[in-house]
Protein backbone atom coordinates (compact mmCIF):
# COMPACT_ATOMS: atom_id res chain seq x y z
CA UNK A 1 0.00 0.00 0.00
CA UNK A 2 1.15 3.48 -0.99
CA UNK A 3 0.97 6.26 1.60
CA UNK A 4 0.96 9.69 0.57
CA UNK A 5 0.39 13.02 2.71
CA UNK A 6 0.96 15.34 -0.07
CA UNK A 7 -1.42 16.34 -2.85
CA UNK A 8 0.90 17.21 -5.61
CA UNK A 9 2.01 13.54 -5.40
CA UNK A 10 -0.40 11.43 -5.03
CA UNK A 11 -2.32 13.71 -8.00
CA UNK A 12 0.78 12.82 -10.16
CA UNK A 13 1.12 9.59 -8.85
CA UNK A 14 -3.03 8.79 -10.10
CA UNK A 15 -2.62 10.66 -12.81
CA UNK A 16 -0.02 8.09 -14.47
CA UNK A 17 -2.43 5.46 -13.48
CA UNK A 18 -5.24 6.82 -15.33
CA UNK A 19 -3.36 7.12 -17.98
CA UNK A 20 -3.00 3.69 -18.20
CA UNK A 21 -6.78 2.59 -18.38
CA UNK A 22 -6.87 1.79 -14.33
CA UNK A 23 -10.12 2.56 -12.95
CA UNK A 24 -10.11 4.15 -9.42
CA UNK A 25 -13.09 3.56 -6.69
CA UNK A 26 -12.10 6.17 -3.41
CA UNK A 27 -13.17 5.76 0.08
CA UNK A 28 -13.18 9.16 1.87
CA UNK A 29 -12.69 8.57 5.86
CA UNK A 30 -12.15 10.45 8.72
CA UNK A 31 -10.12 7.31 10.32
CA UNK A 32 -11.13 5.26 12.87
CA UNK A 33 -11.92 2.63 11.02
CA UNK A 34 -14.36 0.65 11.56
CA UNK A 35 -16.51 -2.48 9.54
CA UNK A 36 -18.66 0.09 8.07
CA UNK A 37 -15.66 1.91 6.23
CA UNK A 38 -14.50 -1.80 5.49
CA UNK A 39 -17.74 -2.35 3.64
CA UNK A 40 -16.80 0.60 1.41
CA UNK A 41 -13.79 -1.26 0.70
CA UNK A 42 -14.88 -4.10 0.06
CA UNK A 43 -17.02 -3.01 -2.50
CA UNK A 44 -14.42 -0.84 -3.87
CA UNK A 45 -12.40 -3.18 -4.18
CA UNK A 46 -14.40 -5.68 -6.06
CA UNK A 47 -15.76 -2.74 -8.41
CA UNK A 48 -11.95 -0.85 -9.62
CA UNK A 49 -8.76 -1.40 -10.37
CA UNK A 50 -7.08 1.11 -7.50
CA UNK A 51 -8.71 1.57 -4.07
CA UNK A 52 -7.93 5.10 -2.56
CA UNK A 53 -8.43 5.88 0.77
CA UNK A 54 -7.98 9.49 2.44
CA UNK A 55 -8.03 9.86 6.15
CA UNK A 56 -8.69 13.35 7.04
CA UNK A 57 -10.18 15.17 9.85
CA UNK A 58 -11.59 17.62 8.26
CA UNK A 59 -11.94 20.95 10.00
CA UNK A 60 -14.42 23.16 8.64
CA UNK A 61 -17.25 20.43 8.73
CA UNK A 62 -16.95 20.74 12.54
CA UNK A 63 -18.94 23.44 14.27
CA UNK A 64 -17.44 25.72 16.79
CA UNK A 65 -19.16 23.68 19.62
CA UNK A 66 -18.46 20.23 18.08
CA UNK A 67 -15.88 17.68 18.43
CA UNK A 68 -13.33 18.47 15.76
CA UNK A 69 -10.45 18.35 18.68
CA UNK A 70 -11.80 15.28 20.34
CA UNK A 71 -12.91 13.49 17.34
CA UNK A 72 -10.96 10.11 18.14
CA UNK A 73 -7.70 9.16 15.88
CA UNK A 74 -5.46 6.17 15.36
CA UNK A 75 -3.47 6.64 12.21
CA UNK A 76 -1.16 3.50 12.45
CA UNK A 77 -4.29 1.27 13.72
CA UNK A 78 -6.41 2.71 10.66
CA UNK A 79 -3.11 2.01 8.28
CA UNK A 80 -2.68 -1.38 9.19
CA UNK A 81 -6.70 -2.10 8.48
CA UNK A 82 -6.43 0.12 5.29
CA UNK A 83 -3.23 -2.36 3.96
CA UNK A 84 -5.06 -5.39 5.25
CA UNK A 85 -8.43 -5.18 3.48
CA UNK A 86 -7.28 -4.58 0.13
CA UNK A 87 -6.31 -0.39 0.11
CA UNK A 88 -4.03 0.20 -2.94
CA UNK A 89 -3.45 3.98 -1.66
CA UNK A 90 -4.28 5.66 1.34
CA UNK A 91 -4.03 9.76 1.60
CA UNK A 92 -3.20 11.28 4.80
CA UNK A 93 -3.07 14.65 4.26
CA UNK A 94 -2.51 17.51 7.61
CA UNK A 95 -5.00 20.69 7.88
CA UNK A 96 -2.05 22.75 6.50
CA UNK A 97 -1.70 20.94 3.36
CA UNK A 98 -5.71 20.96 2.77
CA UNK A 99 -6.08 24.49 3.82
CA UNK A 100 -3.03 26.43 2.94
CA UNK A 101 -5.04 29.85 2.73
CA UNK A 102 -8.42 30.86 2.80
CA UNK A 103 -10.22 30.05 -0.25
CA UNK A 104 -10.74 32.36 -3.12
CA UNK A 105 -14.36 30.37 -3.53
CA UNK A 106 -16.91 29.22 -0.92
CA UNK A 107 -19.27 26.42 -1.72
CA UNK A 108 -22.57 26.65 -0.20
CA UNK A 109 -25.04 23.81 0.27
CA UNK A 110 -29.08 25.62 -0.31
CA UNK A 111 -31.18 22.42 -0.79
CA UNK A 112 -31.25 19.18 1.63
CA UNK A 113 -29.76 20.97 3.90
CA UNK A 114 -31.98 22.25 6.54
CA UNK A 115 -33.46 19.00 7.95
CA UNK A 116 -32.28 15.97 9.80
CA UNK A 117 -28.82 16.77 11.11
CA UNK A 118 -28.25 19.71 8.70
CA UNK A 119 -30.91 21.60 10.52
CA UNK A 120 -28.64 22.04 14.04
CA UNK A 121 -24.98 21.67 12.66
CA UNK A 122 -25.04 25.29 10.40
CA UNK A 123 -22.22 24.93 7.72
CA UNK A 124 -21.41 21.41 8.19
CA UNK A 125 -22.36 20.16 4.69
CA UNK A 126 -20.57 23.15 3.42
CA UNK A 127 -17.51 21.71 4.91
CA UNK A 128 -18.33 18.13 3.16
CA UNK A 129 -19.12 19.56 0.00
CA UNK A 130 -15.81 21.21 0.27
CA UNK A 131 -13.74 18.93 0.90
CA UNK A 132 -14.81 16.26 -1.47
CA UNK A 133 -14.43 19.15 -4.22
CA UNK A 134 -10.49 18.78 -3.21
CA UNK A 135 -10.57 15.03 -2.94
CA UNK A 136 -12.40 14.27 -5.73
CA UNK A 137 -10.17 16.17 -7.88
CA UNK A 138 -6.89 14.96 -5.82
CA UNK A 139 -7.85 11.02 -6.42
CA UNK A 140 -9.95 11.23 -9.43
CA UNK A 141 -12.30 8.29 -8.56
CA UNK A 142 -14.31 6.58 -11.08
CA UNK A 143 -16.66 5.80 -8.58
CA UNK A 144 -16.63 7.12 -4.30
CA UNK A 145 -18.40 5.04 -1.56
CA UNK A 146 -20.40 6.48 1.10
CA UNK A 147 -22.48 5.08 3.64
CA UNK A 148 -26.03 5.33 3.72
CA UNK A 149 -26.22 5.70 7.44
CA UNK A 150 -25.58 8.97 7.24
CA UNK A 151 -28.38 9.65 4.61
CA UNK A 152 -28.39 13.27 4.47
CA UNK A 153 -24.66 13.39 3.83
CA UNK A 154 -25.36 10.73 0.75
CA UNK A 155 -28.07 12.56 -0.18
CA UNK A 156 -26.33 16.30 -0.76
CA UNK A 157 -23.24 14.26 -2.14
CA UNK A 158 -25.34 12.60 -5.17
CA UNK A 159 -27.28 15.75 -5.98
CA UNK A 160 -23.86 18.30 -5.73
CA UNK A 161 -21.69 15.78 -7.79
CA UNK A 162 -24.91 15.40 -10.20
CA UNK A 163 -25.07 19.35 -10.60
CA UNK A 164 -21.83 19.69 -10.89
CA UNK A 165 -21.10 16.78 -13.57
CA UNK A 166 -18.36 15.51 -11.66
CA UNK A 167 -17.59 12.46 -13.71
CA UNK A 168 -18.00 10.14 -10.63
CA UNK A 169 -20.33 7.05 -10.02
CA UNK A 170 -21.52 7.86 -6.25
CA UNK A 171 -22.30 5.01 -4.72
CA UNK A 172 -24.55 4.06 -1.40
CA UNK A 173 -23.65 1.23 0.66
CA UNK A 174 -26.03 -0.04 3.23
CA UNK A 175 -25.45 0.56 6.94
CA UNK A 176 -22.81 -2.11 8.95
CA UNK A 177 -24.46 -2.99 12.34
CA UNK A 178 -23.18 -4.45 15.43
CA UNK A 179 -25.44 -8.26 16.36
CA UNK A 180 -27.48 -6.55 18.24
CA UNK A 181 -28.22 -4.06 15.30
CA UNK A 182 -26.36 -0.55 16.54
CA UNK A 183 -25.60 0.84 13.82
CA UNK A 184 -21.50 1.16 13.40
CA UNK A 185 -19.78 4.41 14.60
CA UNK A 186 -16.33 6.11 15.63
CA UNK A 187 -18.68 7.81 17.95
CA UNK A 188 -19.60 4.83 19.73
CA UNK A 189 -16.27 4.68 21.41
CA UNK A 190 -17.62 7.87 23.71
CA UNK A 191 -20.63 5.71 24.85
CA UNK A 192 -20.82 4.68 28.59
CA UNK A 193 -21.60 1.14 29.46
CA UNK A 194 -25.06 1.43 29.84
CA UNK A 195 -25.78 3.93 27.30
CA UNK A 196 -24.24 0.94 25.17
CA UNK A 197 -26.60 -0.84 26.03
CA UNK A 198 -29.26 1.11 25.33
CA UNK A 199 -28.48 2.34 22.19
CA UNK A 200 -29.34 -0.29 19.50
CA UNK A 201 -33.17 0.41 21.05
CA UNK A 202 -32.57 3.29 18.47
CA UNK A 203 -32.52 0.90 15.44
CA UNK A 204 -35.75 -1.01 16.82
CA UNK A 205 -37.43 2.31 16.63
CA UNK A 206 -36.64 2.64 13.21
CA UNK A 207 -37.69 -0.77 12.32
CA UNK A 208 -41.25 -0.20 14.45
CA UNK A 209 -41.54 2.67 12.13
CA UNK A 210 -40.71 1.21 8.78
CA UNK A 211 -43.31 -2.12 9.92
CA UNK A 212 -46.20 0.56 10.46
CA UNK A 213 -45.39 1.86 6.96
CA UNK A 214 -45.40 -1.21 5.50
CA UNK A 215 -48.67 -1.92 7.03
CA UNK A 216 -50.41 1.17 5.36
CA UNK A 217 -49.55 3.71 8.23
CA UNK A 218 -49.23 7.00 5.50
CA UNK A 219 -49.23 9.83 8.26
CA UNK A 220 -45.80 10.98 9.11
CA UNK A 221 -46.91 12.34 12.51
CA UNK A 222 -48.12 9.32 13.51
CA UNK A 223 -44.47 6.79 12.37
CA UNK A 224 -42.67 9.90 14.23
CA UNK A 225 -44.68 9.52 17.78
CA UNK A 226 -43.90 5.43 17.34
CA UNK A 227 -40.46 6.01 16.52
CA UNK A 228 -40.00 8.83 19.26
CA UNK A 229 -41.94 7.04 22.26
CA UNK A 230 -40.13 3.68 21.71
CA UNK A 231 -36.80 5.53 22.12
CA UNK A 232 -37.93 7.73 24.84
CA UNK A 233 -39.36 4.87 26.68
CA UNK A 234 -36.30 2.24 26.15
CA UNK A 235 -32.87 4.66 25.80
CA UNK A 236 -31.71 7.52 28.15
CA UNK A 237 -31.20 9.27 25.44
CA UNK A 238 -32.43 13.07 24.33
CA UNK A 239 -34.29 12.81 20.60
CA UNK A 240 -32.81 15.46 18.58
CA UNK A 241 -35.28 14.69 15.97
CA UNK A 242 -37.41 11.85 13.83
CA UNK A 243 -38.49 12.53 10.62
CA UNK A 244 -39.57 11.08 8.18
CA UNK A 245 -39.00 13.01 4.60
CA UNK A 246 -38.50 12.27 0.63
CA UNK A 247 -35.75 10.63 -0.05
CA UNK A 248 -33.38 11.77 -1.80
CA UNK A 249 -34.63 15.33 -2.21
CA UNK A 250 -35.61 15.10 1.78
CA UNK A 251 -38.32 17.25 1.54
CA UNK A 252 -41.40 16.91 4.05
CA UNK A 253 -44.23 14.60 3.23
CA UNK A 254 -48.11 15.29 3.38
CA UNK A 255 -48.53 11.90 3.46
CA UNK A 256 -45.23 8.60 3.26
CA UNK A 257 -45.80 7.82 -0.36
CA UNK A 258 -43.01 6.84 -3.25
CA UNK A 259 -38.99 6.68 -1.74
CA UNK A 260 -38.88 8.01 1.88
CA UNK A 261 -36.60 7.98 4.86
CA UNK A 262 -37.06 7.36 8.33
CA UNK A 263 -34.49 9.01 10.19
CA UNK A 264 -32.80 10.00 13.90
CA UNK A 265 -30.77 11.53 15.66
CA UNK A 266 -30.35 10.81 19.87
CA UNK A 267 -28.01 12.86 21.88
CA UNK A 268 -26.25 10.00 24.98
CA UNK A 269 -23.93 12.47 27.47
CA UNK A 270 -20.86 12.73 25.37
CA UNK A 271 -22.24 10.80 21.84
CA UNK A 272 -25.01 11.75 19.48
CA UNK A 273 -25.88 9.01 17.62
CA UNK A 274 -27.37 8.61 13.96
CA UNK A 275 -29.62 6.18 12.63
CA UNK A 276 -31.90 5.44 9.60
CA UNK A 277 -34.19 3.43 7.81
CA UNK A 278 -35.21 4.14 4.13
CA UNK A 279 -37.82 2.38 2.21
CA UNK A 280 -39.57 2.00 -1.51
CA UNK A 281 -43.17 1.94 -1.36
CA UNK A 282 -43.28 2.76 -4.99
CA UNK A 283 -41.75 -1.14 -5.50
CA UNK B 1 -13.96 17.34 -35.81
CA UNK B 2 -16.84 15.80 -33.21
CA UNK B 3 -19.70 17.73 -31.80
CA UNK B 4 -21.38 17.15 -28.67
CA UNK B 5 -24.31 18.60 -27.35
CA UNK B 6 -25.10 16.40 -24.02
CA UNK B 7 -22.88 16.24 -21.51
CA UNK B 8 -23.16 12.38 -20.95
CA UNK B 9 -21.87 11.69 -24.48
CA UNK B 10 -18.92 14.27 -24.51
CA UNK B 11 -17.96 12.96 -20.76
CA UNK B 12 -17.84 9.30 -22.25
CA UNK B 13 -16.17 9.84 -25.07
CA UNK B 14 -13.42 12.25 -23.23
CA UNK B 15 -13.26 9.25 -20.74
CA UNK B 16 -12.09 6.59 -23.51
CA UNK B 17 -9.68 9.12 -24.49
CA UNK B 18 -8.22 9.80 -21.44
CA UNK B 19 -8.07 6.19 -20.66
CA UNK B 20 -6.17 6.07 -23.83
CA UNK B 21 -3.54 8.12 -22.46
CA UNK B 22 -4.22 10.94 -24.80
CA UNK B 23 -3.89 14.44 -22.80
CA UNK B 24 -6.62 17.38 -23.36
CA UNK B 25 -6.46 20.75 -24.01
CA UNK B 26 -9.57 22.66 -23.09
CA UNK B 27 -10.61 26.47 -24.82
CA UNK B 28 -13.95 27.17 -22.98
CA UNK B 29 -15.87 30.29 -25.04
CA UNK B 30 -19.05 32.12 -25.16
CA UNK B 31 -18.46 31.64 -29.17
CA UNK B 32 -18.40 34.30 -31.62
CA UNK B 33 -14.94 33.24 -32.50
CA UNK B 34 -11.91 35.69 -33.19
CA UNK B 35 -8.22 35.90 -33.27
CA UNK B 36 -8.09 35.73 -29.89
CA UNK B 37 -9.87 32.74 -28.96
CA UNK B 38 -8.03 31.09 -32.29
CA UNK B 39 -4.73 32.49 -30.19
CA UNK B 40 -5.74 30.07 -27.19
CA UNK B 41 -6.91 26.97 -29.99
CA UNK B 42 -3.20 27.57 -31.42
CA UNK B 43 -1.54 26.89 -27.96
CA UNK B 44 -3.71 24.02 -27.45
CA UNK B 45 -3.34 22.30 -30.23
CA UNK B 46 0.70 22.54 -29.64
CA UNK B 47 0.32 20.99 -25.89
CA UNK B 48 -1.99 18.49 -26.19
CA UNK B 49 -3.22 15.54 -27.82
CA UNK B 50 -6.64 16.60 -28.10
CA UNK B 51 -8.13 20.32 -28.31
CA UNK B 52 -11.34 20.53 -26.63
CA UNK B 53 -13.84 23.92 -27.27
CA UNK B 54 -16.86 24.77 -25.58
CA UNK B 55 -19.24 27.29 -26.90
CA UNK B 56 -22.02 28.44 -24.17
CA UNK B 57 -23.19 31.68 -23.24
CA UNK B 58 -23.47 31.20 -19.46
CA UNK B 59 -26.83 32.96 -18.29
CA UNK B 60 -25.61 32.90 -14.59
CA UNK B 61 -22.74 35.13 -15.55
CA UNK B 62 -24.27 37.83 -17.05
CA UNK B 63 -26.34 40.53 -14.91
CA UNK B 64 -29.96 41.40 -15.06
CA UNK B 65 -29.08 44.49 -17.04
CA UNK B 66 -26.71 43.47 -19.17
CA UNK B 67 -26.27 42.08 -22.96
CA UNK B 68 -27.14 37.65 -22.66
CA UNK B 69 -30.09 37.87 -24.81
CA UNK B 70 -28.34 40.49 -27.16
CA UNK B 71 -24.55 38.44 -27.00
CA UNK B 72 -23.67 38.07 -30.96
CA UNK B 73 -23.90 34.36 -31.79
CA UNK B 74 -23.06 32.91 -34.85
CA UNK B 75 -23.02 29.21 -34.39
CA UNK B 76 -22.10 27.92 -38.02
CA UNK B 77 -19.27 30.29 -38.92
CA UNK B 78 -17.88 29.19 -35.02
CA UNK B 79 -18.18 25.75 -35.92
CA UNK B 80 -16.17 26.17 -39.23
CA UNK B 81 -13.61 28.40 -37.57
CA UNK B 82 -12.97 25.57 -34.56
CA UNK B 83 -12.98 22.75 -37.53
CA UNK B 84 -10.57 24.83 -39.70
CA UNK B 85 -8.16 25.99 -36.75
CA UNK B 86 -7.72 22.43 -35.38
CA UNK B 87 -10.14 21.72 -32.60
CA UNK B 88 -10.94 18.10 -32.35
CA UNK B 89 -14.11 18.29 -30.19
CA UNK B 90 -16.93 20.86 -29.89
CA UNK B 91 -19.11 20.97 -27.05
CA UNK B 92 -22.26 23.00 -27.80
CA UNK B 93 -24.94 22.41 -25.03
CA UNK B 94 -28.39 24.06 -24.26
CA UNK B 95 -28.91 26.08 -21.60
CA UNK B 96 -31.01 23.38 -20.17
CA UNK B 97 -28.67 20.66 -20.50
CA UNK B 98 -26.36 22.54 -18.11
CA UNK B 99 -28.73 23.78 -16.00
CA UNK B 100 -31.45 21.26 -15.36
CA UNK B 101 -32.50 22.42 -12.41
CA UNK B 102 -31.55 24.59 -9.57
CA UNK B 103 -28.19 23.57 -7.92
CA UNK B 104 -28.16 21.61 -4.42
CA UNK B 105 -24.65 23.86 -4.14
CA UNK B 106 -23.90 27.51 -4.71
CA UNK B 107 -20.09 28.96 -5.58
CA UNK B 108 -19.18 32.37 -4.46
CA UNK B 109 -16.12 34.16 -5.10
CA UNK B 110 -14.56 35.77 -2.11
CA UNK B 111 -11.39 37.19 -3.04
CA UNK B 112 -10.21 38.99 -6.26
CA UNK B 113 -13.29 40.24 -7.02
CA UNK B 114 -14.34 43.57 -5.32
CA UNK B 115 -11.77 45.52 -7.74
CA UNK B 116 -12.08 46.24 -12.29
CA UNK B 117 -14.99 44.52 -13.41
CA UNK B 118 -16.22 43.42 -10.76
CA UNK B 119 -16.68 46.32 -8.68
CA UNK B 120 -19.84 46.79 -10.81
CA UNK B 121 -20.91 43.19 -12.00
CA UNK B 122 -22.32 41.67 -8.84
CA UNK B 123 -22.08 37.80 -9.02
CA UNK B 124 -20.39 37.78 -12.81
CA UNK B 125 -17.58 35.57 -10.83
CA UNK B 126 -19.63 33.43 -9.39
CA UNK B 127 -20.96 32.44 -12.55
CA UNK B 128 -17.68 32.14 -14.12
CA UNK B 129 -16.81 29.76 -11.98
CA UNK B 130 -19.64 27.68 -11.09
CA UNK B 131 -19.91 26.89 -15.79
CA UNK B 132 -15.93 26.70 -15.35
CA UNK B 133 -16.33 23.97 -12.35
CA UNK B 134 -18.99 21.72 -14.79
CA UNK B 135 -16.93 22.38 -17.87
CA UNK B 136 -13.77 21.13 -16.32
CA UNK B 137 -15.74 18.05 -15.22
CA UNK B 138 -17.22 17.46 -18.64
CA UNK B 139 -14.20 17.90 -20.03
CA UNK B 140 -11.55 17.09 -18.27
CA UNK B 141 -8.65 18.57 -19.31
CA UNK B 142 -4.89 18.84 -18.74
CA UNK B 143 -4.70 22.51 -19.51
CA UNK B 144 -7.17 25.19 -20.03
CA UNK B 145 -6.43 28.00 -21.81
CA UNK B 146 -7.60 31.71 -20.63
CA UNK B 147 -7.14 35.13 -22.47
CA UNK B 148 -4.95 37.75 -20.52
CA UNK B 149 -7.47 40.61 -21.54
CA UNK B 150 -9.68 39.32 -19.22
CA UNK B 151 -7.15 39.32 -16.31
CA UNK B 152 -9.29 39.34 -13.22
CA UNK B 153 -10.82 36.36 -14.71
CA UNK B 154 -7.77 34.71 -14.77
CA UNK B 155 -6.61 35.53 -11.72
CA UNK B 156 -9.97 33.85 -10.70
CA UNK B 157 -9.88 31.38 -12.25
CA UNK B 158 -6.23 30.46 -11.41
CA UNK B 159 -6.85 30.98 -7.91
CA UNK B 160 -9.77 29.12 -7.76
CA UNK B 161 -8.21 26.03 -9.53
CA UNK B 162 -5.49 26.03 -7.07
CA UNK B 163 -7.93 26.34 -4.10
CA UNK B 164 -9.82 23.39 -5.23
CA UNK B 165 -6.89 21.41 -6.25
CA UNK B 166 -8.74 20.49 -10.18
CA UNK B 167 -5.64 18.70 -11.89
CA UNK B 168 -5.61 21.00 -14.56
CA UNK B 169 -3.02 23.94 -15.81
CA UNK B 170 -4.24 27.09 -15.87
CA UNK B 171 -2.35 28.69 -19.08
CA UNK B 172 -2.67 32.70 -19.68
CA UNK B 173 -2.26 33.68 -23.26
CA UNK B 174 -1.07 37.19 -24.32
CA UNK B 175 -3.58 39.38 -25.99
CA UNK B 176 -4.39 39.32 -29.31
CA UNK B 177 -4.61 43.29 -30.98
CA UNK B 178 -5.66 44.58 -34.31
CA UNK B 179 -2.96 46.06 -36.40
CA UNK B 180 -3.99 49.38 -34.60
CA UNK B 181 -3.52 47.99 -31.08
CA UNK B 182 -7.54 47.32 -30.07
CA UNK B 183 -7.65 44.50 -27.96
CA UNK B 184 -9.88 41.65 -30.03
CA UNK B 185 -13.27 41.52 -28.51
CA UNK B 186 -16.68 39.79 -29.31
CA UNK B 187 -17.98 43.39 -28.34
CA UNK B 188 -16.29 45.03 -30.49
CA UNK B 189 -18.25 44.41 -32.92
CA UNK B 190 -21.46 46.93 -30.87
CA UNK B 191 -18.83 49.85 -31.97
CA UNK B 192 -19.91 52.94 -34.62
CA UNK B 193 -17.33 53.49 -36.48
CA UNK B 194 -16.45 56.78 -34.89
CA UNK B 195 -16.22 54.96 -31.28
CA UNK B 196 -13.84 52.05 -33.91
CA UNK B 197 -11.53 54.57 -34.69
CA UNK B 198 -11.54 55.75 -31.15
CA UNK B 199 -11.25 52.84 -29.44
CA UNK B 200 -7.00 52.23 -29.86
CA UNK B 201 -6.53 55.19 -28.05
CA UNK B 202 -7.39 52.95 -24.54
CA UNK B 203 -4.50 50.94 -25.40
CA UNK B 204 -2.46 53.83 -26.24
CA UNK B 205 -3.06 54.85 -22.49
CA UNK B 206 -2.23 51.74 -21.20
CA UNK B 207 0.98 52.41 -22.69
CA UNK B 208 1.72 55.36 -21.80
CA UNK B 209 0.79 54.06 -17.92
CA UNK B 210 3.29 51.43 -18.46
CA UNK B 211 6.33 53.49 -19.88
CA UNK B 212 5.81 56.02 -16.76
CA UNK B 213 6.40 52.72 -14.22
CA UNK B 214 9.50 51.17 -16.36
CA UNK B 215 10.85 55.17 -15.97
CA UNK B 216 10.52 54.96 -12.59
CA UNK B 217 6.70 56.54 -11.29
CA UNK B 218 5.81 54.57 -8.39
CA UNK B 219 2.55 56.41 -6.98
CA UNK B 220 -0.55 54.46 -8.31
CA UNK B 221 -2.59 57.71 -8.30
CA UNK B 222 -0.29 59.10 -10.74
CA UNK B 223 -0.58 56.38 -13.69
CA UNK B 224 -4.03 56.02 -12.97
CA UNK B 225 -4.31 60.23 -13.86
CA UNK B 226 -2.15 59.60 -16.60
CA UNK B 227 -4.32 57.00 -18.55
CA UNK B 228 -8.01 58.25 -17.56
CA UNK B 229 -6.77 61.65 -18.94
CA UNK B 230 -5.17 60.08 -22.62
CA UNK B 231 -8.72 58.17 -22.78
CA UNK B 232 -10.91 61.28 -22.06
CA UNK B 233 -8.68 63.29 -24.01
CA UNK B 234 -8.54 60.62 -27.11
CA UNK B 235 -12.57 59.22 -26.78
CA UNK B 236 -15.49 59.76 -26.31
CA UNK B 237 -15.86 56.63 -23.80
CA UNK B 238 -16.78 57.64 -20.50
CA UNK B 239 -14.21 55.49 -17.86
CA UNK B 240 -15.64 52.73 -15.89
CA UNK B 241 -12.56 52.49 -13.99
CA UNK B 242 -8.66 52.48 -14.18
CA UNK B 243 -6.68 50.82 -11.49
CA UNK B 244 -3.24 49.44 -10.44
CA UNK B 245 -3.31 46.34 -8.79
CA UNK B 246 -0.98 43.58 -7.86
CA UNK B 247 -1.26 40.51 -9.83
CA UNK B 248 -2.36 38.49 -9.34
CA UNK B 249 -3.79 39.22 -6.00
CA UNK B 250 -5.58 42.30 -7.63
CA UNK B 251 -4.60 44.21 -4.12
CA UNK B 252 -4.26 47.58 -4.01
CA UNK B 253 -0.92 49.09 -3.43
CA UNK B 254 0.79 52.28 -1.75
CA UNK B 255 3.67 52.18 -4.07
CA UNK B 256 3.92 50.43 -7.29
CA UNK B 257 6.71 47.29 -7.20
CA UNK B 258 6.52 43.18 -7.93
CA UNK B 259 4.26 42.14 -10.33
CA UNK B 260 1.25 44.70 -10.99
CA UNK B 261 -1.47 45.37 -13.48
CA UNK B 262 -2.73 48.34 -15.08
CA UNK B 263 -6.20 47.88 -16.54
CA UNK B 264 -9.07 50.00 -17.44
CA UNK B 265 -12.76 49.73 -18.85
CA UNK B 266 -14.20 52.06 -21.01
CA UNK B 267 -18.53 52.65 -21.52
CA UNK B 268 -18.89 53.38 -25.39
CA UNK B 269 -22.87 53.85 -26.48
CA UNK B 270 -23.15 50.05 -27.00
CA UNK B 271 -20.06 48.40 -26.18
CA UNK B 272 -18.39 48.34 -22.72
CA UNK B 273 -14.51 47.37 -23.78
CA UNK B 274 -11.66 46.29 -21.59
CA UNK B 275 -7.75 45.73 -21.93
CA UNK B 276 -5.21 45.63 -19.20
CA UNK B 277 -0.84 45.40 -19.22
CA UNK B 278 0.37 43.36 -17.01
CA UNK B 279 4.29 44.23 -15.73
CA UNK B 280 6.86 42.56 -13.58
CA UNK B 281 8.90 45.04 -11.81
CA UNK B 282 10.59 42.09 -9.64
CA UNK B 283 12.63 40.91 -12.91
Amino acid sequence: MKVFTKIKDIQEFLSEQKRNGKTIGFVPTMGYLHEGHLSLVKKATAENDLTVMSIFVNPIQFGPNEDFERYPRDFDRDRKLAEDNGVDVLFHPSVEEMYPEESIVQMNVKKRKDVLCGRTRKGHFDGVVTVLTKLFHITMPDRAYFGLKDAQQFAIVQGFVADLNFPIDIIGVETVREEDGLAKSSRNTYLSAQERKEAPEIYQALLKGKKAVENGVDDPAEIVRLVSDHIRQNTGGEIDYVEVLSFPELDPLERIKGKVIIATAVQFASARLIDNVILDLSR
